[in-house]
């Protein structure tokens, strides 16, 4: 057996060991809790998209997949984008798309430099609404470093959209051997955030206007490439990195306690939640745990190296308020403890159900 | 001025010289005809899209663009499909998204190699239909020797969407050191076409049902990496590629000729229409020059080649009904000219307005 096919070897066994776990998809539609990225979401790729297109490069547990192309090592990936309001403070549909995807580039250790964006447009939407959409992705494309080389547009009949669905992919180049993976992640490793969590999430709920909460709050919607590279450089021991969108910081610690077979334990006073996030959660009945950020980062690296880290990441104006929020434990398996600021413990589990449905 | 920046200049050269024969855009809200693949759409790329992400690689005229990433050169493409019905005779939304993005990365000259695939499926979609999606993504995936290795997937309220939209993206290799583009075309080229017109359209629009015809019609939906890999090996001199989609061989033939200034003239009574695709065309009031089909290429060859050309595509069962349909010449620049079969000649534009929405 070659290297490469032994490393893919361990990869279906990683997935089959994750799929085993699962519970069977029992519905017979789709509902909106399978796109809210927990467990439903999981689900209906185990049952469905997995089940047909088994390869050992689409990694379940990945944002995107490394690939080699004409002798180079790449990483490929895409996201859709179905954020209703389009245009909320801090961002918009546009900048989202282009950020979503760059950062499922940069966790993966890859430095992004093209994307495509696939557009379905609703018929009636304003000219100028897309315009600002687009300029906006310009922008994002602009300060994250990549070109928008490829394109499509497609129009449906007025009330089949809303506005516009964008659908991006991103290409971007391995450039230091950098092997993250969450089978990496051991006893004894720090977990860090990027940043203060949910901003993105609470603030698209609240744009809806259905809810009668005023908060000062703003999108986090940024690209995190430059704060990857900074970690790799001051962390070597970095084991994994994933953005915390759909799902949450809670549905990221969740499934990489999975894939890794460790127990991670969170200490929920050093979360860093905003009070209006705080605030409209309560209200909401939802915890900020659980709510998409769109320029957060979580990253377990080496215990040795979580000085350095949380010192680079805090170096950077997208990781000013970086935090060590726990540690991996070798006990109970598979399972993400909190600590909670009442001194008890509770398990965090994958998000189920959609409290926060079209948040991205 | 480097190669690479020469080449970049004319690239935007002619872009701008393309841009300036077009109409402005003049409608304040999206409409269908802006999703038909013709005049609408390439004006709403030129006046939005281009303009924001102005760059050389994002080339109006191609279908796919050309990259270089860790070294290698590559072919990066993406789609959207919002193909209404689903399913129709000789395929479905699932088989059309793949071999759409793998004959944009063939007729580019490249090898298809990876595939990313966004989902957005509407509340209430039947999981069994999903599965037939993805199932029949799956086998044309395999059929064309991709992989499908990066997803996602968002849900949508009930009536948001028909079913579901799915936008691939792909990734191919530059295997030979082919340089295609409609530059290269020059009087004396001919013209092929690699098989009967307008059969998937068609198929699509009587599945609909709202017409009482009835005809013995599937969809030409296939992958054409291997035709286009056995063209540019019979034919040397291969100008230029480009599989007929939205807005048919017309349109492409239109395209072809204002980007690279010459005047390409078809001869009607060659062209490959099936009986069923020309009556069917007639009731409904539409050239099936103008009609979709989704495994089927324009090629333009050196005059030379041509019958080596057609040879080799007629070898292939997915080009046993190619025809030279028609000659290059100089004047008049930038036109395509039909010479009818009653002896008459018009003069063919690209499409314009929508006759078969949601076609792809």
């Amino acid at each position: 057996m070659s290297l490469e096919e032994s490393r893919e070897r361990q990869v279906l066994d990683r997935i089959e060991r994750v799929r085993r776990r699962r519970p069977r998809l029992r519905e017979e539609r789709v509902t909106l809790a399978h796109g809210a990225g927990g467990k439903a979401t999981n689900t209906l790729v185990d049952a469905v998209f997995l089940e047909a297109f088994r390869n050992p490069l689409l990694e379940a547990m990945t944002d995107g997949a490394t690939v080699t192309a004409g002798g180079a090592r790449l990483v490929f990936t895409t996201d859709s984008f179905v954020v209703s309001p389009l245009f909320f403070p801090g961002g918009d549909i546009g900048d989202l798309a282009v950020n979503g995807t760059v950062n499922d580039l940069a966790v993966c250790g890859a430095r992004p430099l093209y994307l495509s964006a696939g557009f379905v447009l609703e018929e009636g939407m304003p000219v100028d609404d897309l315009r600002r959409v687009v300029d906006s992705m310009a922008r994002a494309a602009a300060r994250a470093g990549v070109q928008v080389v490829a394109g499509d547009t497609k129009v449906v009949q007025r009330g089949r959209a809303d506005g516009c669905y964008i659908t991006t992919a991103g290409l971007g180049v391995l450039t230091a051997d950098v092997e993250l993976s969450p089978e990496n992640v051991r006893p004894g490793d720090a977990v860090l955030v990027s940043g203060p969590i949910g901003d993105h999430g609470i603030t698209v709920m609240l744009a809806r206007g259905e809810l009668d909460i005023d908060a000062d709050l703003a999108s986090d919607t940024a690209p995190l490439h430059e704060l990857c590279a900074l970690l790799l450089k001051a962390a070597p021991g970095t084991r994994v990195m994933r953005d915390a969108t759909r799902g949450g910081v809670a549905t990221v610690l969740a499934e990489i306690a999975t894939a890794s077979e460790v127990a991670i334990v969170v200490d929920e006073a050093a979360l860093p939640v905003r009070p209006e996030v705080a605030g409209a959660g309560e209200l909401l009945g939802i915890d900020p745990l659980y709510v998409a950020c769109e320029g957060r980062m979580v990253a377990i690296v080496d215990g040795t190296d979580a000085d350095a880290a949380l010192a680079a990441l805090r170096a950077h104006p997208l990781g000013a308020g970086a935090a060590l929020i726990g540690r991996v434990a070798a006990d109970p398996e598979g399972l993400v403890l909190l600590n909670t600021a009442f001194g008890g413990t509770r398990i965090i589990d994958l998000l189920v159900g959609d409290p926060l449905p079209r948040i991205c």
